[in-house]
């Protein structure tokens, strides 16, 4: 390697689906590579059948021996859920406060691994030393508790990344977002902030998750006579606290449904980052013995999720709750884009069985974990960076984002909008995009990860959409003779029923192509080719669909 | 008919999708029946490779003889799409006003009937006689010109239908909703308010179409410089007229893209619905003989469409725009749920190019053309009914306008929240629900009408989630011996490549399967069904995916 790459700072971001520099970043500086987060998306409507979608490492795994450590800003999903997957691959030293970690231990649990994980645990406010690398964790508000930022202290300068955030200056368990470290480490001189970009299209604040408390105690006032039932993000631990301090409040015992709800309250109480008095948890099993006005249920489901605990009780598929007009619904969340409809679909069953539903387009009972645009400029004025990058947001906030920069007097050549594989390499004399390495996704499906790729989708988008025929006949290649069939099977095409004359059609149609092959002398693969050919014009001529068809030709 | 029944009025909503009293309704007194539009609904989700979803009109087909014609509130495709569909059916006269059957007379011109469609042109103000019903068309504003509401006088009293309406009081063509009449009718004693409810859920009022006009001002003036690409949906007549006068006035030549904007354009021009001065428009291929200041483009797309013009703008898949920084691209429109994130794509990449994108979450460019709660309230003060039945609209939404009908003093017995089929009946004595008529819809896939059902699409679900492996095997069944194969073959579900042992594997399987069930012996179908078994646990065991599995045993 030569002398001058030495000398500079390579920023790369290197996963996220949609988003940019959101799943996992890397600070690479001589034989130095630290990364930040690791997280996983969840597959867009065009990845039919994908569970999700990881980072593709394979830059960290080329480099493996500069790696020295994974440190992670906070718990959510799109922030470690790719860990059990990246650690199989690079088995390096996780850092990450002890919620996050509580939480990862939970998911690591589930997989088995060659080098078993080393998890460091930090707090808001260590320093640690990786290579070329100090980083600093710095308290932050999310809507996950125990959140934090990072000030990286590298040979170029320092680099803070804002990891996700809001300003909440009333938070539940009373820990504010340390703006005096920031200002100290912004007057001190910040090279470099990457800033998150989710709400950058808002106008004003972000409410406080104090305000959704005060939410809940006006429904929890307002409907005395009923059961409350309500639904939220299960890694909100600050939210579900709320609840559980109004239900001591107001006499009522609180039951958890929902598999990851019920992780999460445990850990949380576990590790002391919830506080629920002896006697208020009951199982769901036995609500039944308490009347409607004595319960509270905590659930999954808040985003329409099929089979979550929500949507069972929506549908009567829920083996202990049975929903009704002594009811009250609190959906505490609002549908990530793409999840209208699923949620949508839930509350207008909740409606039909006439139980009185609450969601957030009718009353106040969530509030964003992300900084609205005021947040964002006094993240931007406290740590007054030289250079700015946006991240966490699709191509539309980073340009928003790189807006709200300049109108703050930030020139425009000092702001780069990045993407995924894209390197911004900072030295002595400026910061700069210098080519690209290796980076995207990884579509994990069931136990496979990477095994389903473009051919593979673009199948399965052909068969939801017209299904597929498939036509086999066995031939006797030496006398140019059909032994049986062709046989034709479709799924997902028409009702075979009522489709027969279509079907016999298309037998014949098979029959005679085999016939003039056979009289051409054509082969076994353009035998293939010419029924597939014909049988696709046929059906699109006759019906305007184009199944897939797939022609089997078994010669004895 | 017994003679009770004839005393009785029947009101039936009979198709729509999710909503309900939205596409179609049907107003039925001893042997007259009239039908209240006549549209579509795009598929949801779950009904993979489904075009359209039409209104199921099998009990106006049982009651054929008493289907007097079918009034139009409006040209939108939920009140008209579904007549050619309809109509061949049920040949029965139409009734619209003048810009609504223009629009239909284009639709109806891709398909034949055996009768040719009777179109009966009327005008807001007019009333016409159906058996004993008696109709007026009232105007109302709405985001398509030329809509009306209904008034129809029927034996037990007056029903008014508002089909979609706003309160717009600065309309852009210069006629407002005719609150004065509805007053008049509501002074003469209403007896059923049929009511919309899109936006109840929405407080205060919908903004005026001109102040879509004031932005698009604001922002000609803003970006003299650059070229102004608009999309908007191809009906909004009135906004492409705002913005053909604001190019007029800023010099500008208009030149449109998509083949339903060009369309609709045509017609209103030709119906006098829209004013073009000579010379105002240009062809899209004549673009680049102006400069980018000089230029305005009218495109479809606004619901990100794949495919469509805006969408082909933004992936460098139109053959006549290309798109840059010298653009500035309006959405004039709000996505409709389930389209955020197709329209977010096309955002995104709009910015990728470095294009200044105005949509509805940071630009005033877009107001609804439903009423919001002050309006409904306005509606429901005019007409005074005393039956109140919600429609168009979820459950959520029939439920909440039911809750402001109460709050407006009426009495909850008064209100009915119907349902898909169900019957409301209205005679001397009052109103009740009364059993279910049969209702519902039926999916529309490339020229099939109602040949998709449940099964074809739960198999394209499966196929959509993990492909299929179809295992062909030709067997002797005189010596209980194969006589070639099995053959394995896949689609969907693996890369073929990189899963040879796998697919070895499944041949082995079956190979021994078949053996098995020979030494068994087991027939043809239990073979089949036993191959399918074992393929299915290996490959769940081997991957976690359930591939629908099709065995296909050939006999010689």
């Amino acid at each position: 390697m030569s002398k001058a790459k030495l000398k500079k700072l390579r920023v790369i971001p290197l996963g996220g689906l949609g988003e940019i520099g959101k799943n996992i970043t890397a600070l690479e500086y001589g034989d130095n590579i630290i990364v930040i987060d690791c997280g996983l998306g969840f597959p867009n409507d065009d990845m039919l059948g994908i569970d999700l979608v990881v980072p593709d490492v394979t830059y960290l795994q080329n480099n493996i021996q500069k790696v020295k450590g994974i440190v992670l800003t906070h718990g959510h999903e799109d922030h470690i859920g790719a860990l059990p997957y990246v650690l199989k691959k690079l088995p390096v030293p996780v850092y990450g406060t002890r919620l996050t970690l509580g939480i990862i231990l939970n998911k690591l649990e589930e997989h088995t691994f060659e080098v078993a994980p080393e998890l460091n645990c930090v707090s808001a406010g260590d320093k640690i030393k990786l290579g070329v690398f100090e980083i600093e964790f710095i308290r932050v508000n999310h809507s996950i508790a125990d959140s934090v930022c990072l000030a990286i202290k590298t040979p170029v300068g320092m680099v803070v990344h804002s990891g996700d955030f809001k300003i909440d200056a009333t938070p539940v368990d009373g820990e504010m977002i340390d703006l005096t470290r920031l200002g100290e480490i912004g007057r001190a001189g910040v090279k470099l902030l990457m800033c998150e970009s989710t709400n950058v299209e808002r106008e004003g604040y972000t409410h406080s998750e104090r305000r959704v408390g005060e939410s809940f105690e006006k429904y929890f006032e307002e409907y005395k006579q009923k059961r409350i039932i309500i639904s939220t993000f299960s890694s909100n631990v600050h939210r579900v606290q709320q609840v559980i301090d109004l239900a001591v409040r107001y006499g009522r015992k609180v039951a958890v449904t929902g598999r990851s709800m019920i992780n999460v309250i445990g850990a949380a109480k576990e590790l002391d980052y919830m506080n629920v008095p002896d006697g208020t948890l009951i199982d769901i099993a036995d609500i039944k013995r308490y009347p409607p006005s004595k319960i509270v249920i905590v659930s999954t489901g808040s985003q329409g999720e099929p089979m979550s605990a929500l949507y069972r009780m929506a549908f009567n598929m829920h083996d202990k709750v049975d929903v009704s007009t002594e009811d009250v619904v609190i959906i505490s969340a609002s549908a990530i884009p793409g999840n209208e409809k699923l949620v949508g679909n839930i509350i207008n069953e909740l409606y039909k069985k006439g139980v009185t539903v609450l969601s957030d387009s009718v009353a106040e009972v969530h509030v964003s974990g992300h900084a609205c645009r005021e947040e964002l400029k006094i993240f931007h004025a406290l740590t007054k960076p030289e250079y700015f990058m946006p991240v966490h947001g699709e191509a539309r906030h980073l340009h928003v984002h790189k807006e709200l920069a300049e109108h703050m007097g930030m020139p425009a050549s000092n702001i780069f909008v990045g993407d995924i594989g894209k390197v911004l390499e900072i030295d002595a004399k400026g910061a700069y995009f210098s080519g690209t390495v290796p980076a995207g996704i990884v579509l994990v499906d069931g136990y496979g990860v990477g095994d389903v790729g473009n051919v593979v989708l673009r199948d399965r988008k052909i068969l939801s959409s017209d299904g597929m025929i498939t036509i086999v006949a066995v031939i006797d290649p030496a006398y140019s003779e059909i032994v049986t069939g062709p046989e034709v099977i479709s799924r997902g095409f028409v009702y075979a029923k009522e489709s027969e004359a279509l079907i016999d059609s298309i037998k014949t149609i098979a029959r005679d192509t085999i016939e003039i092959c056979f009289d051409r002398g054509n082969d076994w693969s353009q035998m293939k080719f010419k029924i597939k050919d014909e049988v696709a014009k046929f059906v699109n001529q006759q019906t305007k669909r184009k199944p897939m068809i797939v022609p089997i030709i078994m010669e004895i």
